[in-house]
């Protein structure tokens, strides 16, 4: 039984390492919306001694000793006081098992990745990029060796952030998924082709936009005390404290804005709705992830593409944007939900977005197995969209460069936004169970039973279980991929 | 002679020292900018452990060694390994003196004085104000006797901001002031009673009073690449970096807006313009107290309310105010440095400001040596007010509620204003030795000789030299009144 003063030292130092990490996320909103030109070079530093500090206190004798009387103990006072102790475990054996300088060289190869990306796409330079690409892999195999030398390198990487997952449960996983998504395809493709949604496309100023984007995240009922929108070109949601959630949209095209920003949304509410205790022991937040992608997932999908949904956005967006007042709710549902296979991931519909990830996915571990390298990438990467989705990239710009998160270090991340549509239905079916009438509330404006459903079950804890422990207590059942399929089938085979 | 290794590791802890006072002013741009309601409390939090991990560093065995093995030592390779010896031993010394209890306690009083302040200035309630100030004067003084028992508390508070002044020099410095002042005062008293100001008051929506600010700054010569502009309803300037200035306005009022911004611009220009070598000591920022409030005052007096530089700005305020077209830049002037007695400080105009500051000065110095308490302050306050200015407070809100400074923990500070103005008297009149055609350039346009001597003779050492060494460096002398004195008699007398 761990006793009480181990478990005072331990939330001693979660709750700082937090404090830490919310600093760095403090610099990283304060990078994209205040810091002028010339300052981002010291913020850099200043995050860098940040990571030091923590650094510092994970591999200090005290932590080491700590960790050292806990490893194996399995009698804790409090699910709480379980979770801290695996939270910790977890921080220091990474602390330990990186070094320093290989965290500093991946850091600084993230930043000038991030650079290098931009010119390259800019220039559509594949070639210009692969050295960036090589690099990065590189880093990341040396990483995923200096964690765990015994292990293929793909499933430490993936690991970093999908912590319970062995490869071959996510290969069978993202199989039976591809399997069921390309049939549906099959059978849709022509029908939903005929579909006109060129009508998504429309001008409105940015005021407007900004407007129309916090109308749909009052529907969804985020607290206006505990976040603050803004915007960025990729959206994300900066997480800087128990209470405080930032969703980001990109104002450029409306219908994409208000997507993104309630998939954003998502994540601001899991972030901020932690209970008290669960918040005081530094583990709010929610699980990185499967997890934390299926609460975004499920309010883009499972609410922010419904007919409930727009019920109540669509009289707004009608007087704000008057072409939609020519349009039928049922015409724009149609469009907004229209299966439209692409090349273009952050463009892709619902149905298909899944094919993305999994080409990624795939990719990935086929290039950490030894099967691929920077010179066949690329012909790997057209070969499988022509195979799922139907169309080769004509230049790099749609097809390998389009994403960024390789060059800036993220790696063995893909998958989870596949595991968390499944995990969003899983959890979508379980509420229907538990409350019926959640969307016909929803329809008439109040999305709280979905809200305090998600709040009960999955959000209250924050980080205090694993992915999967959380997945079972809040639907009684392993992951269980027949929901994800049902629902899909429903959607669109109906 | 301290050695190589020595300042290797002098410069290691206050440039980290620097990154985490950085971090702190990213939470306080936050928490005024960014951070939701809900928020705040955990980013006090935050705050409070980045002091906590600054006690840490300066208190450590390591940085206690050092200081030791370099207390007394005179011989340095160069005066930025003095600045940094000196920087490091304040510090050290501040945080080894006073209890890291006592700084939560005042921390605490502080965030709790703001709050209380605001009701009481609210509900013009100074009874329920006085055991707010009660306990903040007695922190404050335990504070002193912390630091030195064996000197007089006040001098210690003074020395806290203004670190090379005897308060018996400071009583001389504002005594010759206070006297000149109130002689010019009485000798144009009623002469500009006749100037109409009421013309400076004007609506002006608040995209037009942001875009003017900003073409004040642009004229100023501020880069945009290194600040960004804010708004707070107590203007500051938060300094973030060594190339990273925040000054902040308030847009309530369209004149006060522009004097503030070029007040807060001239702490900023100060902040980001530190040599290379100094901005890598962690040296970089300017020398806090009466030096820092000499750039302010400096730009906002010498500058801001000068024809020359109003002969840039008036025609854009013209076209972007349309009352301002039928006023001719003359009575513009005339208003804008009317002299006009009053009660509140920041109301006050140029001549008239530094007795407000006296006034202040003198009832902090009588009420720690013992000469008032908190239920005698006010009769003080009253008197010295219908003494120095000719008025007496009808109310609290105008009279002792009126300033913040003193709930929030900022006591010993006032001082540094009037030292402040007689700084700046003494740079103008060395600039013009050095550059004669400064003003004229400033008239068609161009701040650059302006901007380019303060830089060369103050901004660029930073806080390398006590603000007595950069006087005397800059100007060739000590610090010698005459100049405020000569240039308040030239322009009121003339």
């Amino acid at each position: 039984m761990a006793t009480k003063e181990q478990m005072e030292k331990v939330k001693d130092i979660v709750v700082k390492l937090r404090y830490l990490e919310c600093m760095d996320n403090i610099i990283y909103y304060d990078r994209w919306n205040n810091c002028p030109k010339d300052g981002f070079d010291y913020e850099g530093k200043v995050g860098a001694y940040l990571t030091e500090l923590s650094n510092e206190k994970l591999t200090s004798k005290e932590t080491k000793e700590l960790v050292e009387s806990l490893e194996g103990e399995t009698a804790f006072d409090s699910d709480t006081d379980k979770g801290m102790v695996r939270y910790l475990i977890g921080k220091y054996k990474e602390a330990v098992q990186i070094p320093a300088s290989l965290q500093g060289e991946l850091n600084q190869a993230n930043a000038d990745g991030q650079l290098a990306w931009g010119k390259c796409y800019e220039a559509d330079d594949f070639e210009s990029f692969k050295p960036v690409l090589k690099k990065q892999f590189d880093l990341q195999e040396k990483i995923a060796t200096a964690i765990n030398p015994d292990e293929k390198p793909y499933q430490v990487l993936v690991n970093r952030f999908d912590k319970d997952y062995r490869l071959e449960e996510i290969d069978a996983i993202l199989a039976k998924i591809k399997d069921a998504v390309c049939k549906i395809l099959n059978a849709v493709r022509e029908e939903q082709s005929k579909i006109d949604d060129s009508i998504l496309e429309c001008e409105a100023d940015h005021d407007t936009v900004l407007r129309i984007v916090k109308k749909a995240q009052e529907i969804l009922g985020l607290d206006k005390d505990k976040s603050t929108l803004f915007e960025i070109h990729h959206p994300v949601c900066v997480c800087t404290g128990p209470r405080d959630s930032r969703p980001s949209t990109n104002c450029d095209e409306l219908i994409h804005a208000i997507l993104a920003v309630v998939h954003e949304t998502g994540h601001g509410l899991y972030n901020y709705n932690a209970n008290d205790e669960v918040a005081e022991s530094g583990l709010w937040g929610g699980i990185e992830g499967a997890m934390h992608e299926s609460q975004s997932r499920f309010y883009e999908n499972h609410v922010g593409r419904t007919r409930e949904f727009w019920e109540n956005l669509y009289p707004y967006l009608q007087q704000e944007v008057p072409k939609y007042k020519e349009i039928s709710l049922d015409t724009f549902l149609a469009a907004l939900n229209k299966v439209k296979p692409g090349l273009i991931r952050l463009k892709a519909d619902e149905l298909t977005n899944t094919l993305h990830i999994i080409i990624r996915y795939e990719i990935e571990k086929e290039y950490f197995d030894g099967k691929l390298t920077v010179d066949t990438i690329e012909e790997a990467w057209n070969r499988k969209y022509q195979e799922y989705l139907g169309f080769t990239p004509k230049n790099h710009q749609e097809g390998i460069l389009q994403d960024v998160h390789w060059a800036s270090g993220c790696v063995g991340y893909f998958q989870g936004y596949a595991l968390g549509d499944a995990y969003a239905a899983q959890f979508a079916h379980k509420l229907l169970t538990d409350c019926p009438d959640a969307f016909e509330k929803l329809e008439k404006g109040d999305s709280s039973a979905i809200g305090n459903w998600l709040k009960e079950h999955i959000h209250q804890y924050g980080q205090t279980y694993s992915a999967r422990e959380m997945l079972k207590k809040a639907t009684g059942e392993e992951l269980n991929t027949d929901y994800y399929i049902e629902y899909l089938k429903e959607k669109y085979l109906h």
